[in-house]
């Protein structure tokens, strides 16, 4: 069995990771969209255009399931993408949500993620469908900084309190990390945040895809770029915690 | 006179500014990448292929000379920008280096930039050929920072010694900002740096053009963005000081 794996970046790869680490026989090709990275201060109908390409580009792979590991290609683009494309599709948002319904006691439950997932409503209407109070919060800083490789110390703390300040006076139980790269900044959120529960949805998306996926195959791993960045490798590593060979996907035609 | 200026997104908003306030009765067109911005952590041909195609786009306007206003597509993409069109083309580094070497007494000149800009070692060459000691840093934390309004304040403060701490122990006497957004950083680089210069490319780029520009036209701008982005009309106000409007540039082909 083959999968698919898409990303507007390198955030995506800690959702792969969790896949890898669950699935280990499947066939697994990644692409990040690194030259036109990041989704999440973009339109949605970029975001969109944008996403099909990505999904047609993993289509030629013969894969039998796609994940959409953005939360903004997720937040914008899923329901197109399982009308376009002949096969499963599974995005990040429904799995983080079905998670937070499941961990918080008193249903009042925060989301932070991109200027664009957060505006987009997605997270806080499924919320809300299922009886949640919700705070809502874009974080637009939190990715730099993970890219920068600053993921715990004074700048961090400042910044988390920047952002996450007004959460301290609700009564919120749990919060969901709606962007892939914030995992990495799970330990100081969860610091500053005190006694409250975090949803990471990778972990809650390889749930959801278990009774669809077969752990059968070669246990191969493609990892495709648009664009073959500065501290792309480095990156790469730090994340996924080996070295891979990273391959540079065709040009894609766009805007 | 028509001119053009193109940038990644609205960084360069800065020189458009400076080069309107200098020559009032111009007619300038402004193309903003806004759908793939940010270009300062993509490769060299990444950044080439993409100021091509933004170039092209404003040469269709008949313009008389072309300004690059985004400093890593100048240290990438200005030989063959030269080479390519039929019409004068100025970067943003020139001048940058020019007024630094006017201003610096001891020589010993700083410059910062995005991890591109100081990867392609542009100004370093530039600045050490004229005899300078150089030293250059990747400040990848900077246009993020602005771009969501933080200017001034414990985070900016924060962020700034991170980068910048290395700097106070030389005998630096001029600071280049190589980057179009780093000027609505001044006041607390400034702060930081205490007695050294601080260059900002875009007054240079007008005192560089003054020779080629005429002052005649009919006072006409457009702006125009590969991408209709959240908070993209709140910027452009925040930077030009007025409310314009903003068009959509049609469909670029690339990656």
């Amino acid at each position: 069995m083959k999968l698919g794996v898409f990303d507007s970046g390198v955030g995506g790869l800690t959702v792969l990771k969790e896949i890898k680490k669950a699935f280990p026989s499947l066939d697994l090709v990644y692409l990040g969209d690194t030259a036109r990275v990041p989704y999440g201060g973009k339109s949605k109908d970029t975001i969109i255009r944008y996403s099909l390409e990505c999904a047609e580009f993993l289509i030629r792979f013969d894969i039998d399931l796609l994940v959409v590991a953005c939360n903004t290609a997720s937040s914008y683009a899923l329901d197109i993408l399982k009308k376009e494309l002949g096969i499963p599709v599974f995005g990040v948002i429904k799995p983080g949500v079905r998670k937070a319904l499941e961990v918080s006691k008193n249903k009042v439950i925060g989301v932070i993620g991109t200027k664009s997932t957060i505006k987009s409503g997605v997270y806080q209407r499924s919320l809300m469908e299922a009886g949640s109070v919700v705070y809502a919060k874009a974080c637009p800083l939190f990715v730099p900084l993970v890219e920068e490789g600053l993921t715990h110390g004074d700048i961090v703390d400042k910044v988390v309190d920047f952002y996450l300040r007004d959460f301290k006076n609700t009564q919120m139980d749990t919060l969901i990390l709606g962007c892939t790269h914030y995992p990495l900044l799970a330990e100081a959120i969860k610091n500053y945040m005190g006694d409250v529960q975090i949803v990471d949805s990778a972990s809650a998306l390889v749930e959801d895809i278990s009774s669809f996926v077969k752990n059968e195959g070669t246990s191969s791993l493609r990892l495709f770029f648009t664009d073959h960045s500065p501290s792309l490798e480095s990156f790469v590593e730090y994340v996924l915690g080996e070295r891979y060979k990273l391959e540079i996907a065709p040009m894609l035609c766009s805007l």
